[in-house]
């Protein structure tokens, strides 16, 4: 099949792009040093690319990843990278199973719904979940006493890996990292979880990075520089033109929209609709012309496509459920 | 099952809400001068209510809503309101079936598809879609000569169904519509289709109208003082509170974000991460409170869900599939 026949929109993935991120991955953090966020692309055949690059610990956003990722045979050490207050399903899980607590009530619908293991998720600057780094030791003493084994901290700075000054982004994330440390004074266990795509390479200080969106990129993330390169565009058919503007046949259905507009190769994006993408070409095209639309944000552009078509030039070598999606 | 039974995130609308909105807009505007719109909302159980309320004409923006309306029986007479450059899978639907042209390629894409009757698709304004009013006369003589029925005209005043001003929405409304009458003209057929929620009650120039988010509202249509009402949410669960805010577990990739942040009750919306909400709560929240999540944007929102929950009160009284999803 030839990118041609798609039933546009359709998502699409480069397959050299996405074999050169995750070799270029593999090689900074090998194995067990780099922990693939599957909630960038919810996908398990994806997740089975990394896994064959020797990363078999996984973290997810939600139950429902939990549950695919054991299911689709890749639970040897599954973390849930979030909080929960019903922990039923993944006690019940065929895979070895972590889950971030931060308060007594996360830490309670753990215990009663079977998990086993738990990382004390602090907060590093970002303002979203855990605690306070001066509370880690009293939740993992808490986390113990209930029965469950605290494998350590783990801190998000999503407030610094989107920082497009790399001395700023390096300056910030240790100022971060000291928090987690201290926390992991307090907490114990082995790991210490942190990291994105953008803190990759200059967070030194987490023995295990969890990083999704450098495995296709987006146009946010292309800004920082790293050596990751843009693979996943949305392939769109021109259905309208007019003197002034163009229109695809992608929009505000098949696209993150969180980060602003997305991008389409020389033309400027005027605005999206729900099914639509009106924008100013730079060369004439014309009403059945394709064209790739790049998506500002990949993770909520992803979860919007039933499947992602990988591509080698202009042939479709195959098709990937984007099993993950949902709760 | 209760409300507070449902894994979360989920997608929830309040029935009592739904049927005042259904029953407000066919009192307004009854049998076939509403055509609905699905792509708000890509559930053919929800489009039965709309039929039950005596509208059986339908408006769709993809080829997939098309098939799945005629698989649901919803076929009496569907609207691609929409260009598109392969039309074969429409030609062998059992249903009876118009698509919206708007150049030559379309009208020829259309004729080689098997469609057997078309709109002239018009631009009033709205810089997407549409053929200059001038040229409606030369495309419907094309479409004739191609072999297809020409129905009658569309166009869709985009720019001004989001007008809070309302003497303003109606004085740009009718300089929209002056263009279609124009149009119309030119092109023939019975069909004048334009309109949505914010001019479903001053397009007087229409003799269809093609409203789709009348029928749970966001918080952008609820500032324009329609008589519909915000009835859709997400229902969340609140999983981590920190001194100065609390986090609820829906976000970018349950909420459409494209006209800003959602609401919540009671409190200011920080911001969205891919599966959080950060919030500042104005009454104090608990771990494992639950919270409405008002979108801003529903048609976005609901595309996310694989279905949405009606209740009564706290009580879950149905469960649909939002089935027209994907492309």
């Amino acid at each position: 099949m030839k990118i041609y026949d798609l039933r546009t929109p359709a998502l699409v993935a480069d397959v050299h792009v996405l074999e050169h991120n995750l070799d270029t991955m593999a090689a900074a953090l090998p194995g067990r040093r780099m922990r693939p966020h599957v909630k960038a692309h919810k996908c398990t055949a994806l997740a089975k690319r990394q896994a064959a690059k020797g990363h078999v610990t996984f973290c997810c956003a939600t139950i429902r990843e939990m549950e695919g990722m054991a299911a689709a045979g890749l639970g040897e050490d599954l973390l849930l990278a979030n909080e929960v207050l019903d922990a039923t399903a993944l006690g019940r899980l065929d895979a070895r199973v972590t889950v971030a607590v931060d308060s007594d009530a996360t830490i309670e619908a753990a215990a009663k719904g079977g998990v086993k293991e738990v990382l004390i998720d602090v907060n590093v600057g970002l303002p979203r979940c855990g605690c306070d780094p001066e509370d880690a030791g009293r939740l993992a003493d808490l986390a113990r006493a209930r029965g469950m084994q605290v494998r350590g901290v783990m801190g998000y700075e999503g407030h610094v890996v989107g920082q497009e000054d790399r001395g700023l982004r390096v300056l910030q994330c240790e100022e971060s990292m000291q928090l987690l440390l201290r926390a992991h004074g307090l907490a114990g266990g082995d790991i210490i979880s942190a990291g994105g795509t953008g803190t990759y390479d200059c967070n030194i200080w987490a023995n295990e990075i969890q990083a999704g969106s450098y495995v296709l990129l987006d146009t946010s993330y292309a800004k920082l520089g790293l050596p990751f390169r843009q693979g996943l565009f949305v392939w769109s058919t021109v259905i309208s033109v007019a003197p002034q503007y163009a229109v695809g046949d992608c929009g505000l259905k098949s696209l993150g929209m969180d980060h602003g507009n997305p991008s389409i190769d020389d033309a400027d994006v005027f605005f999206c609709s729900d099914e639509h993408i009106t924008f100013i070409p730079k060369t004439p095209v014309r009403v059945g012309d394709r064209i790739r639309v790049w998506p500002a944000h990949i993770d909520p552009t992803i979860a919007y496509h039933e499947r992602l078509h990988l591509i080698d030039g202009e042939d479709v070598i195959d098709t990937w459920e984007i099993d993950l999606r949902g709760w």
